[in-house]
Order: structure tokens, then sequence, then C-alpha cells
């Protein structure tokens, strides 16, 4: 069993798979199904790039129902910018998978990652649907986690439980999303489980809320895909007094689900693309919430603030720099910068020589948190960021290769 | 003397110096003074960044005049993020330096580069000044050039001639800015030095339509400095008859200007950190300029192409998805992409592979063109940007060590 995915990861009703089907050139695992034995509520985010994969329009499409019962995933194609040929293979697909479990095609969920602008190896995925079909398993979510992977070193696997109305629900998920993570949804697959009841607008709302918190706060370095996606099914196997909005039980089951989804996304900003460190930048005593946003949205995307991380270098200036040019109108002979404990500037200017050693030590360690008050309000905001590495750069300037 | 600078490379009536004062801890040059043997007519452009660096708010608030006679700059030490002593300081040395030159404290203009929130070693440059005015000399603005380089790895000058208003007049400028290379001014000192008899109303208005045409049109990393100061002196020694806004000799003049500015901010780009490509990205066919604008800002920023540059890999699908993040109301499938004369993409979709090794061919050079055409409307706009490599992140994960 691999070391990243948690014991007994499977929830009652849901049977998955992932296989090599041959969609990459190597002979790793690239297809995945995931499937509800029983009629599912669902519940999906997508990204905000104008330029929308084909698996992005249909799934989106369909959702609108509120329900669905399998998602059909691939890694190696990204079936982005293909047109209306990439809208018909993914139709042919769901068709075909549909068949096979006895569905209607509605009710296939689809997403694909990989390189944008080449149509999906057709004849390679309709082949391997059988394979793919026949091995269904409730232990089978570990080898789809694998089969979504990009340049993911490792897999995003998380499981949650706890009673909500009366019964004990599962929550478990699994993400890829190792380049192109930014906010506002980054090239990022997630899709989520659970055996909860739960009424489609419920879902929606809880689901909303989680990528709130989650995955909108976590950014490598900037880009958006067009193929970002995450799902929820919720399949009610667990029997509870079913979930509404606005009632107790939603928020425990809201609770469980954001748990879920920040867990993840810590994962995948930690794998993201030659990282080394995980940043947290907090961003204090803004005069409005945008003010607050725009100012942690370009220190955490700086690429001068990102290679100074990498570099373990307390290099402040370069941070109240990137606020000086955030858009926000700030006054920086206001501004503190803390790493973790350790003040670097107040009032916009040096502490002094004597917290450069601390504030080294700070960031030489892998997670730390970046604290920049602007003392000039009562907002706040935050984001997980990363450094900028030569791996980053490596690995960018040769993934089709 | 230095290959990159052209010969004969004085302007009548200017004389200028660079030393090695001990600001920076190698023996390099690091200290610049210009001169003007005449009063002078001068202009400026300064960062738009918040924070703003003490030499930049003093020198802004003495242009005001539209005159000044002498430019004292330094490599080693920005002056910024150094409060009320950072102003302090700014003005003792201008009070040095006048009482040298025997001219008016508020005649002398100042700019400053380097480390960030560390106050000047003003002893040290106090010390030296005796030297560096007595150093003055009408070939020293080669020297100068070289004083001013941080991560610069040559110097940057250019010098043009035209005839103006009946005299030969002379346009010289000198650059420094290899790193934080941005739209809208980048970190970067530019000082460019004529003997044109001009007003001060046609010299910043001829200043201010080269900059837009010219260093407002590079980005390297996408930052933007708090010390980027671009400066003008116009002595007047060339007795051409005086340029006025509005007449033809004006336009002469403007013409002379921008050329040298251009000229400065081509070699500026491509001596950016860590860079091997210099890319020229022309978004045509969009609806508004603002809309033209927020795309090639969008495509020439993101990590993930300027990664594929560097990887000489034709991956048009990371283009388009910029294109789609932009924030401009693109339609992805009426865009063509096309690197020099290839066409890689047509209506939002690849044109096929047979396009794949020119493509790549265009990638393999040192200079190209990627286009983009939205065809949508009329408006365009373009940026030279740069490919991220791995001396990128080598050199600004250990400037300050």
């Amino acid at each position: 069993m691999n070391e990243h995915i948690p014991p007994d990861f499977q929830v009652p009703g849901f049977l998955a798979a992932g296989i090599a089907a041959g969609i990459k050139k190597t002979q790793v695992k690239d297809f995945a199904l995931l499937f509800s034995e029983d009629p599912a509520t669902a519940a999906g985010v997508f990204t905000a790039n104008r330029v929308k994969a084909a698996p992005v329009l249909l799934s989106r499409e369909r959702l609108k129902s509120g329900k669905a019962r399998a998602i059909l995933a691939n890694s190696g194609c990204a079936n982005a910018c293909t047109g209306k040929k990439g809208i018909a293979d993914g139709q042919t697909l769901s068709r075909r998978v549909a068949s096979s479990l006895k569905i209607a095609p509605g009710e296939v969920l689809l997403a694909s990652t990989g390189v944008i602008g080449k149509p999906l190896p057709l004849e390679i995925m309709e082949g391997c649907l059988p394979a793919l079909v026949s091995s269904l398993s409730p232990q089978g979510l570990a080898d789809a986690a694998q089969a979504i992977m990009t340049t993911d070193t490792k897999p995003k696997a998380v499981i949650s439980r706890d009673r909500v109305n009366g019964e004990e629900v599962t929550v478990a998920g699994i993400a890829k999303g190792a380049g192109m993570i930014s906010p506002r949804m980054a090239t990022l697959l997630v899709f989520v489980l659970t055996d909860a009841d739960i009424s489609a607008g419920a879902l929606r709302k809880a689901l909303n809320e989680g990528v709130q918190g989650s995955f909108n706060r976590i950014t490598v370095d900037g880009d958006m895909s067009t193929n970002d996606t995450l799902l929820v099914l919720a399949n009610g196997r667990a029997k509870n007094r079913r979930i509404l909005p606005g009632t107790p039980g939603f928020k425990k089951f809201s609770a469980l689900l954001s748990g879920v989804l920040l867990s993840l996304a810590r994962k995948t900003v930690a794998d993201g693309e030659g990282v080394t460190k995980v940043v947290r930048i907090v961003v204090e005593g803004a005069r409005t919430g945008t003010d607050a946003e725009k100012v942690v949205r370009a220190v955490a995307n700086s690429p001068l603030v990102k290679t100074a991380f990498f570099g373990e270098d307390a290099n402040w200036g370069r941070i109240l720099c990137a606020v000086g040019y955030s858009g926000a109108p700030v006054d920086p002979d206001k501004v503190d910068i803390f790493f973790d404990q350790v003040q670097v500037a107040r009032k916009g200017q040096a502490v002094g020589t004597e917290t450069e050693e601390p504030a080294t030590a700070v960031m030489k360690k892998g997670e730390y948190t970046v604290r920049i008050r602007l003392n000039q309000g009562k907002k706040m905001a935050y984001l997980f960021t990363t450094d900028f590495s030569f791996d980053y750069v490596k690995i960018n300037a040769s993934y089709r290769s």
C-alpha cells in the first residue's frame, strides 16, 4: 500500500479504479473511474479561465441537474483547445462508460489534465474502458488518486469521518495539482466522495464555503488552468437525516468537508513544482477586504519574493516593494513585517540587524508564516504560497519533452 | 575602452565620473556623478510604486522647477524604506556635492539602487565625494554607466545625433536595470544628457512620449521597484533655435530621444537576470486598448509561458491559457497564434503537428515574436519580455549574500 494513502481509504457505496491505459507514453496509471452504486447528489467548481477545456464544459452543463453517478478522468491529455472534436470525444466516452455502468450519459462527469491543444487518444481510451470498469472496487480510490497525477511527486488522499444528523458520515477526497497552481482554482483535479445524505443545494453551499478557505487560498505560480475541476458526489448511504442548508447538521457537515478540502489543498501546494518551502502570507489591518486581497496576492505571486524564500534570504524589502505595487492604497510608513514571531520591519523600516539571524533561522524551516500588518484598518486575508526553485524552471521548461 | 560603450561617448558641456567608493563590498565602481557646466532644463519619470525611495522623493520634488545641473547616483544601497534618516542623508549628500560644484543643493538630483531597507553608508560616501568631483571629465560617462550597475552583466550606453532647429544635437543615455524589470517603469536607473536647447515643457512631453514606447514596454518579472528613476538634462550647448512643443523641431527631437530610450530599453531587457531569450509579444485584433494591454501583460508575465520560452517548447496552449485568465473578455475560439511567421494555433486549436518543428526552430533563436491575433477588433499592444531561466532563480535567491 502506498504510504501517502490513508488506511481504510474508501467510502460506503462507492467503487473506483485507476489503470495504465497508455494515454501517457510511460507505463503509469493515467485513466480513472469513480462510481456510485446508488443515485447521488453532485456539485462542482470549475476554472474561471475563459478558455475552458471540453470536459469542463460538459461537466458544468451536466451538474445543473444536481445529480451524477460517475467521474471519468484521465491524465496525459487535457482535451483543451480542441473545439467541437473535443466535445464530441467527451460525449463518446460518456456514452460508452454509461452503457457499461447502466446509467445515463448525463450522469457521467468528465475531467482531464495534461497537454493543451492535442485531441484525446480516443481509440486507446475506448479500448481500455472495459478493463477500467471491470477493475472497479471499493478499495480502488487509491489507484484513481495515482491515475490523475501529472508532475505531482505523490498522490494526495484525505479521509475524515464524523457523526452528522445521527449517523457516522465519511468524506474522502483525492487531488492532483502540482503545476499551474494558482488562486481562484488552480490546475487542479479534486474529487470528493461522501456517503452523507444531503440536498443538492446544501452540498453546493458547503462546497463553495469549503473552497473559499482552501483551494482558493493557495498559489504556486499565479497561472490559472483551462481544466480546473472540483467535483463532489454524495450518495446517502450513511442514512443520516437528510442535511439541509441552515441547520446544525449542515454546519457539522460543512466543517467536515472544509477540513478535507483544506487538508488536500495543503498537500497540493506542498507538492507544487519544485517546491522546497510552503509559506503562509497573512495580511492584517487593511482598510478593506479588497485591499487585503490585492496585497496578499501581489506578495504571494512576486517572483522576487519567491526566489528569496528559496534562497532563505530575509529580504523584507522585496515584500514591502510588492505591497507598494499591489494597487492597494497602502501607506508604507505604517507597515510592520514578521517572519513567524521575528519582526523584521517596523513602520516601513528595518528593525535592526540583530533580527537578521533569527529571521534567517525561520526561513530555513520548510513551513512558516510571513505576517504583514498594514495598521490601516481591520480587514485581513491569507494565502499559502511557495518558493520558486531551480526545479520549478527545470520541470516547466521540459514539461512536454 | 569597454566594448559596450560607443565611440566618442560624450555630450558637449557635460562632465561625468564613476568611481569605486566602497559602498559595495567588492572593489567595483559604485558612485557616479553627472554634471552640466551650464544651467540645464530637466525632466524625470519615477516609479509608480507607493513605496518610494528617499532619492525618488527628493528628485521628484526638485524637478518641479524644471531645472537641474547634477545627478548623484550610487549602486549597492537603495536608500529605500529608510524613513526620515534616508531623506536627511540625501539632503546631506546634496549639500556637499552642491558646495563642491558651486551650485544650489536644489539643482542636485539623486538616484540609488541596491538593497532595500539599509541606510546609506554616509561617511564612506562623504569621504569619497572630493575624489568623485575631481574625477569629472567629458569622457567620464562610460565610468558612470559602470558605477550604476548591480546584477547587470554589461553597461548600457547609447548615443545618437541629428540636426534639430539648425544645429547638430547630441543625445546620450546610460541605463542599469537587470533585476526587477517590469512594465510601468522597472528597477531601472536611466540618465539621458543632451546639448539641445529645449523648454522644460517640451522636454517633459518628449520624455513622456519616449517612455511610453520604450521602458513602459519591457518586462522581466512583473515586479516594480521602489527606486525607478529616469532623468534627462538638456543644457542648450548646441545653440539650436529653442525647441518648443508642437513644432517640427519638437517632432525631430522627440524622435531622437525616443530612439535612444528604445535602444536603451532593448539593451536593458536583453541583459535581464538570467535572460537567454528576448521575446516580443504582440496582441492584435483586440476590441479595446485595455483588452489588448491585459492580454499582453498576462502572457508576458506568465511564469509557465516564460519557462517554456527557456525550454524552447512551442507550448502555445500555455499562451492561450494566459489569454484566457487575463481578465479581458476574449473569445478563445477566435484566437490565432504565431511564432514569427509560423502559425501554431488557428481559432483556438492546433494547426497540426507539422508546424511543431518550424515553431521549435523559431524558439531556438535569441530573439523572436509571438503574435496573438484575437480577431475581435482593431486594437493592439506589444511588450518585450524574456524567458525564466535557472540563472534567474540563482541570481535572485542569492542576491544579498
